[in-house]
């Protein structure tokens, strides 16, 4: 088999077999492939697309080119959720202490973000002493014992994914549902779990702008799903504006532990509220989303869910102290308001560029090597809808250098827009497709 | 600007400027876009096409990546010929010095074969002694002075196209009309020439395989021609069956010095003729083929033809004595032949495999790696539409290995084709276009 021949084949348009896929993968991973070959194939499968089969086995193939994780007679159910990426997006930080109070388990790999705001990863380091680097083992023990434990995808898992990932962002290949279903999935499915919540996003701050894109993705990675015998649920939710107020990496653990503490966003609480019941559901835990959201309020009253945050912190070497003390997060001290240029009802955001603006105050990073600043960000005190009047606070910008905020107005100033018609009413979450 | 911009507008389809190529080829050259980014780029203008001016951007940018050969004031004629390949393709060896008698000069910058046969350098290097390693001052030198120089790309000519061809080669992105286009008219317009006669191959031994294609490309590369003010004649020639009698490194030289002393197939004297008068046209020395083929035949029955071939092997360190003395070509002395199973007239050759079966004595290259024995090859002595009976000689195989003689064997018996009936009688040259 020549890869030249594959590359042929997928130019061609024609259906690339299991082996060849086989033969792919695995020679990408060993290196016998170059990136060069790759890229080209990347370039090939995003123009001339990969079909169910195709994108099937590229996504068994990269969750095989390293280790899958293995919780062996383990009777817990193991579950996890995972967002296409939207900016403000926390609801991972809430919702896995929340879920796993009820007596579910989640063994969650996440990632870095590129582009406009910080991962999961980022913001969970934003809490002082906060280790994301631990081992396969020390993830199923932590897993088992405490119900939750967040890594970041260490070299074992899925490699082949990891090259290619970075690939396809240095190549412009990275919007091909195929090829997003295959790295999600991959990842996804080497983490050992039963069933799996995806959070499909949609809109101005989504990779997918349009319902249709975000639906195609969402059964491509469903269907994926299925066939390996995995329960899987997206929900399609909208990223026309940011998910809640905050923006920036320890601006979004104190949203994350206040909405733990009842006291967060009303769209932070109900994405969290839905994704987690859509696993509760999964793991049988309840029937229906009302007894999930009956069982979450009171898991946040009785302070459970805040304890197993705490209990998050703890094993993962930060300290538990900072969930009640918002002062051991780094939060800039210099802060400036942004301020409404006329009256008018807020009728759209370009959600992607507020979070540019919030990486160009160092909140994200704009190349794989730039350092995050994990106390900077925005908040945005405004939605879809509020009536603003000229020289109200929209936005509190929390910065540490002068030129890095003027950068970051500059930017959100073209992100916002009024008008005195006021808009439709906004709907978080927009579908919902079973396995 | 980045380049992962350009990629997404190639990608999707849009047309890239002027300023966007000259990024790509610029940061190409000097290593600050990647390998797979270029890749990636080659495949996406593969699928989505580049258009007349996207074409002729890259084209000149690809010249200029390097050196362009300066003759100054030099007052002679400067012309070239290009073949797109073909088996058996041997032109250029007859052609330039019977041209170059004529008082035209020739400047040319050749390849070596990958895929089945040698090229145009492997052949010449067959003769002992013979050095295609001038530099560019040589280059000139020899040109003014004797009227032909024969050399290989160096370093210095078109950087680019090195990197981009053997990129291709490894990503399938080989048979693009645009990419193609590029690539060989950066080359020849890097040697500073005023005409170039571009010989287009269609059928079954060709890149192309239909004359829609064939005619597609010869117009992409007359435009650019015109575009950049040099008089441009592209030859649509049939590859249905291999050139001339020779297939094989210093056989095709023997076959070359026949056709100077007015002894070679009638195929080759047609082809090298009609090539030769249009770069005889372009250089004003006749106004029509008639006056040119008089010519012809005047320089090759004076000797004069024959004289420019030694005066060539000489100036590039090669024993002039060649031309007469055949004992001095390595020329394989077991022989093995081929006969014909059946009888019936040859109705049809599939000429690439007819090639790889050379290249299986070890006439050509699988990889770039291969090391070419100029000894072996095929004497092919029937033509479409010969009539042959059960046991006829049909070609003699010139062989060193008794295994890679066996695998030849087996590879020819594929590509040759028997029937009752008679075919369609064989045409040469099937169309012409002109700047």
């Amino acid at each position: 088999m020549r890869i030249q021949d594959i590359l042929r084949k997928k130019r061609d348009k024609e259906k690339l077999t299991k082996e060849e896929i086989v033969f792919l993968i695995n020679g990408y991973t060993s290196g016998d492939i170059t990136d060069y070959q790759m890229a080209a194939f990347a370039m090939a499968a995003f123009l001339n697309g990969l079909d169910a089969d195709e994108t099937a086995n590229l996504t068994f193939e990269m969750m095989k080119s390293g280790s899958v994780v293995d919780f062996g007679d383990f009777k817990g159910f193991l579950v996890d959720k995972h967002s296409t990426g939207g900016v403000g997006d926390k609801i991972s930080i809430p919702l896995a202490p929340l879920v796993a109070s009820c007596g579910v388990y989640i063994p969650m790999i996440s990632g870095r973000g590129l582009g406009h705001t910080g991962g999961t990863l980022d913001k969970l380091e934003s809490v002082p002493g906060f280790n994301v680097n631990l081992s396969l083992e020390q993830f199923i023990e932590t897993t088992k014992e405490i119900g939750v434990c967040l890594i970041g995808q260490t070299a074992e898992i899925t490699p082949a994914d990891k090259k290619l990932y970075a690939l396809r962002d240095a190549t412009s290949t990275v919007e091909s549902i195929s090829l997003i279903t295959a790295s999600i999935m991959s990842k996804k499915l080497a983490e050992g779990i039963k069933g799996l919540v995806l959070d499909v996003k949609v809109g101005t701050g989504a990779f997918m702008k349009t319902v249709e894109d975000a639906r195609k993705l969402a059964e491509s990675m469903v269907a994926i799903g299925k066939k390996m015998d995995r329960t899987v649920t997206a929900v399609i939710s909208n990223m026309d504006q940011p998910l809640g107020e905050m923006i920036g990496n320890s601006l979004e653990m104190l949203e994350s532990f206040e909405t733990l503490k009842g006291r967060g966003p009303a769209d932070i609480k109900d994405l969290t509220f839905r994704l987690g019941a859509e696993m509760l559901k999964m793991a049988g835990v309840v029937k229906t989303d009302e007894e999930a959201f009956q069982l979450f309020e009171k898991k946040i009253a009785s302070g459970e869910a805040g304890e197993k945050m705490k209990e998050i912190l703890k094993a993962h070497g930060a300290d538990p102290k900072a969930f009640d003390d918002y002062s051991i997060l780094p939060i800039a001290e210099k802060k400036y308001s942004f301020l409404a240029p006329e009256d008018g009802y807020i009728t759209k955001f370009n959600t992607e560029e507020v979070g540019v603006s919030a990486m160009l105050l160092g909140a994200g990073r704009k190349t794989k090597e730039d350092i995050i600043d994990p106390s900077v960000g925005i908040a945005l005190h405004k939605k879809l809808g509020d009536y603003v009047k000229k020289g109200d606070v929209v936005a509190t910008l929390y910065y540490q250098d002068d030129n890095k905020l003027s950068q970051g107005v500059d930017r959100l100033k073209g992100a916002i827009f009024y008008s005195s018609e006021k808009p439709v009413e906004f709907k978080l979450v927009l579908d919902k497709i079973h396995s």
